[in-house]
């Protein structure tokens, strides 16, 4: 049973203060302790508990927002080290991480909170580390996505990608694109849908490697297994490309960096209800349901 | 001013034949003669003209269906050599082809028949010859596409297309693929969008040449000028393997046929209304509309 | 120590009489013991063992061909429900299979016989059953993949999947397009690749459900857990509907038809090269070597 | 016939002074005039006219190096207002542009200045239009694209394109993206080939629009008729956007900035001749001439 919840909330949301103020009072009818986080407690003119020290004060976070504030709470809870779960509510319909839309948000935590009905789903993560030369410059988690790309006035950049799989060094190949993104299964409906990667299903374990843009037109993207070291390197130097860690975190990259993606020892626990699920979340996100086009003899 | 009107509708519809009798007598009130065809008269219980026939009695045609029956209609037309414009009402939301909804047939109506306001748009075909050996065997002119493709059990088809541009014979390609489109710009959101290809604005001259799951991976959809006179052939005998027009019908062909495709002389008629436009049906009907997969930081 | 070797080899390849003879003269001389299939036989004018029981005689089996070859021969060892691995030999160039050119044959050999140099590969497979009604009428397992797709006339097949996973059932969606590949990693690169899907690493433990010529744009392929149980059946009841299993054996199926897939429980095992990796192939077989679009700069 | 050549090369290439020393005796030995481009010109410690003027001073130019050397000599033709057509020989295999291999170079100038036989085939080219707010502050021509696109670290872009056609002002759509690309036909194997656009024939007068990683998932590119005028705007204000034309020039934009892309009443002609041809450039440049992924029969 979860005695105290911390709450992050995005906070440019109309009525963030009202459904806020309303929440709080809801989980204290409960008998719930809760902590706000420095935004959401900012809202009510109160003063919260910064961010990433929210875990370490919780044995559950609430998330009120979309995909991208989950994300962040993810990334705080991790560096907390604490591993304790996150709930997300969305602040609009449904998000693939925020799966309660908020009219359900009381349904659901009276479910948890008074029925102890729930499922914990775990998600993988990524450890980045990035070397310039032999030196360890960066190490983060990401939850959806490490990617390389080059800016708006960068020509073709040549990343060369080896893969160490079962303590085989790999070449994997020298990708000639805008970029790569190096994404988890979370993070296969973000940046890497777009590039034209495949969705993976969220609890799986395993990372995909897709190319933006590339201009050898017969690469496609390719999913490995999770325990597949991947390295990242510039095969020629080019101006203006980046690291991209879960499209937030930006270092500016030169032919001496190498990118280390490899499986994270941590992994994110999710709140979820058994009657959510994935497949109902894609198919409105993606607009599946209604057939488009429809046939020339309709 | 058109005088006498011939109707084509969708017949397996809900309430059809109230909206035949209503739109009878709406027309008549206009002072417009009416002539319906055969599937429309039957709703009726009364006897119409066979649709290859119905042109050769009226001063235009309009259709109450789905984009394919308007094809159908359109072909109709294009048999009959009569140079008639075609109305499209479509029965359901809006389509390519039949932009306009049921619930503005009437204003439309007054629109074309008492204010006479209207705009004609052509939009080009295809004339598709299909030889065995050297005898012409079908002629026949598309609006939308030729198609050849392999049966579900048949494997890869090789297709080898020339192309004859300014009296230049090209080899264009030998395609390795599940087969081969070759589609007009109103074709184009077709079946050519389904596989992979460009859409084309509708009233373009141009052909696209899109082949349907390639095995060469770099093979991409080829725009044409459309006094590009294109062959195919299959570059080895395959079992069954057809070539489809618009979608409809279907001839069994082997490597003793070549299919011809060139402009047709001839061009169908829309009668449009200033107010409706190609870029609104197709964000419509595409779902371009909403931002389905929303930024990370959302 | 493999002491009896079954050869299963494709016969349309010119000189396919010498290369077997060498071979089995080659193999006699490592003290192994050869015993040929009816093909293979039939080119040496003797009499072999039906391919379907050859596995029961030996305790290795060498393939000579292509990746079809392969397939056919693991297809044999399956149905054997004998557990040996199979060398693969490739008469072109390589194969994803058959990643042992014959110019590289006999070095081969002698690791895997004279030093037992060699690694075993396990593959996954899928488990196909075809129901009609309540009847199971075709159970097989397949290597590559299990595809529906419609026929060279059908108009687009609506196909319902409902997925099992950890015993809840979850409705994923109803494709609309020409067909579905439900493929193993292995077939990642065959069908499922030419029709969009993402390449997946051929020992890893898991499916990719790939539509074919979608109509609903915003389908993409997913790959989902190997424990995944996926059910497929026409929503709407279209002529000329075949489900093919591993591209060779086809059934017509109707509305009252549904195909449920499956992990099979038995794994093929491939006679692998430490000097031999996926990568290579991949990067020889797609073409990924060169750059095929420079730089406008360039 | 031409009597005043103009040289261009690119001159970081192996041996070029040795080429270009033996091409300018060569031409002399056919009674042409000679006139370095500077860089040509320094290679041999001459002194040379600067590129964007030596179009004043011949009757033709012929460029060495690859599609993009020929592309900035394009430039320099269309700035200096003179209508004089463009030669190019690549320094490599061959190119969309540069379609004559240095071997066959001396063939190909004997064709054309002994036997004074070639054709000069035009290329449709851009005009576009840099504002901010009301005043234009840059207009520029392009041969291949204009692209709009974000940075490595700025989020999703929305693009608001507005096309004017036939003096209508239509809604295009808002397009949710990396970036979105303006293409010629010359440019479609560009950028736009990478960005998942089709091949348009190069001498085709046409435009295409293709979004780059669109968040939309059922976004496709877009080809209009070159009378369309087209405008792009943010529709939101996004840092680190910028516009770049023919990959080469780069201006930040901002919220208040919008680009207008239509049709240049210039076109680029290129000497080609009768025995090469578009589609020989094509498979080639694109490996589409071996089947990479044999059937599984094979």
């Amino acid at each position: 049973m979860f005695e105290k919840v911390g709450v992050i909330a995005k906070t440019k949301v109309e009525n963030i203060d009202k459904i806020i103020k309303q929440l709080v009072s809801h989980l204290k009818g409960l008998g719930v302790e809760v902590v706000l986080g420095e935004e959401a407690a900012s809202v009510l003119n109160e003063n919260g508990i910064e961010r990433h020290k929210l875990a370490g004060y919780v044995d559950m976070i609430l998330v009120l927002g979309g995909d991208g504030t989950f994300i962040s709470a993810a990334r705080s809870v991790n560096e907390s080290k604490k591993d304790i779960p996150i709930l997300g509510v969305n602040l609009g319909r449904m998000g693939f991480l925020t799966e309660v839309p908020l009219s359900e948000m009381y349904r659901v935590l009276d479910s948890v909170f008074i029925r102890n009905e729930y499922h914990i789903e775990e998600r993988m993560m990524l450890d980045v580390k990035l070397y310039e030369g032999d030196e360890l410059i960066i190490k983060k988690t990401v939850f959806n996505d490490a990617v390389v790309n080059k800016g708006a006035l960068a020509r073709i950049v040549p990343l060369r990608v080896k893969a160490r799989i079962s303590s085989n060094i790999y070449h994997v190949a020298v990708y000639h694109a805008d970029g790569l993104i190096i994404s988890t299964p979370s993070g296969s409906t973000a940046y890497n849908l777009a590039a034209g990667g495949p969705i993976i299903y969220p609890t799986m374990d395993c990372v995909v490697i897709t190319p933006i843009c590339p201009h050898t037109l017969s690469n496609r993207p390719l999913v490995l297994p999770v325990d597949a070291e991947l390295t990242v390197m510039m095969d020629e130097e080019i101006d203006d490309v980046m690291a991209t860690l879960d499209g937030q975190i930006g270092y500016r990259i030169t032919k001496k960096h190498r990118m280390v993606v490899g499986k994270s020892k941590r992994k994110i626990k999710i709140i979820t209800q058994r009657d959510k699920n994935y497949f109902d979340v894609l198919r409105t996100k993606l607009n599946w349901e209604e057939r488009k086009i429809r046939s020339l003899k309709c």
